[in-house]
């Protein structure tokens, strides 16, 4: 149940996990945070936007990426310090979104790591673009 | 239903959203994003674990700052741009999180406007903290 | 899976289903219906209010009841036409209510029935209190 | 946090919420309640009724008042006193729901507010319509 410690990673080393975005993530992530913004929960009023319908919350996207982290690269025992995020595009309800961390750099004497982190649509289009420091567990 | 546009913000503005983060809001959070992290989801293991118990995840305080951009300000309509992440302390079931966006920064020529956005607990204590750029809704 | 029609139901008939309501009940309802008032999910503002915590909604007893409708007294095939609720006590996170449907009309010629409506906490105290009219399922 | 006092109140004074209501919103609805009706939680019994497929619980619309009453009319501190409660037409898994509440006669003296309270769906259909009688907060 513990995650990968600082010997144990090195730079390049990658992680994905990969989900597709229902109504329903996208409607209980509203309720969870609130955020009831139209373009989420109205589908008569998002068709007229920009997006052309509804569309998951970007931080949704962001919960994909921390889950790569939390499981994964590094895993149970990580702490994470940091996230930066870029929503480059919108994520509409039954896209397959990927998210992927990569380790690109390693601080052994500080035990921090900093991972580019991305997440991409089933056509191949980063939603979201960014980069994690994180502390891998001890030894 | 539409948020407020350049011309209605100015430096100095600023919306708050306060929820008690229940274990449903962080059981909700982890089936929706896959981070079953045992930080989270397991009380055996997180109770032997550095914060004595199980944590909601960092991004689900996030999720309260998205809720006040796209519900209050700027408020429906907001182009959610980028977002910067830095998780300070750790947030423990039954804590009171407020989030807070104040707008820092204004850049009427692209319609662009920064805020500072935190978490703070009901100690005070800040729990997250970073930067939010948006666009506001166009008249 | 079909209800009592017309000639099963008689004046004094009654049903109830008894529920815990739990905050997670509370929560998740705030989520669906966008009611998100600091009285439901704000443990620091409730406690300084008039019911000293937080408390459910009113409209989720009243679904309650809704339940014994629709699945005991008359059941599954009723047209719930109307409803009165009056609010007269508040409900709690743990408190066990009964929901409580009983016949006090028949109205045969149209098919409807009148049914006193209640729901009680686990001492005795009613929290909401009604009237409902329903068509039973034909024949 | 606190909504609208009498004094800012007056009649005319009308505010709504809208919401696309998924089927996700409903089975948890059902869950929360129990009211687990098959005209609402099984598609092969409901395709074969009068509705023509699963419709939401009438109960839910009524969540939808409640939600503009508790966040925006009077808003947070309003004591809930009652609710009538007329379902006049189903709500379909997708139907584009329109809460809307508005005063229309206010007792100063006993600090009380009655609002008109309909749901609408987006063919402009009344599908729950009602009186709600509620305190605002006080000073």
């Amino acid at each position: 149940m513990k995650g990968r410690t600082m010997a144990e990673l090195k730079v390049g080393d990658f992680a994905e996990h990969t989900k597709t975005i229902s109504e329903s993530d996208v409607y209980l992530f509203a309720g969870i945070t609130g955020d009831l913004n139209p373009a989420h929960i109205n589908a008569v009023e998002a068709e007229k936007g920009m997006f052309k319908g509804r569309i998951a919350h970007g931080m949704l996207s962001a919960g994909l990426v921390s889950a790569v982290l939390g499981m994964q690269l590094p895993g149970p025992g990580t702490i994470y310090m940091s996230q930066t995020l870029k929503f480059t595009a919108p994520v509409k309800f039954g896209d397959t979104i990927t998210a992927r961390a990569e380790v690109i750099d390693r601080n052994v004497d500080r035990n921090r790591i900093t991972l580019k982190t991305t997440c991409t649509n089933q056509a191949g289009k980063v939603v979201l673009d960014g980069e994690a420091l994180a502390m891998p567990p001890k030894e």
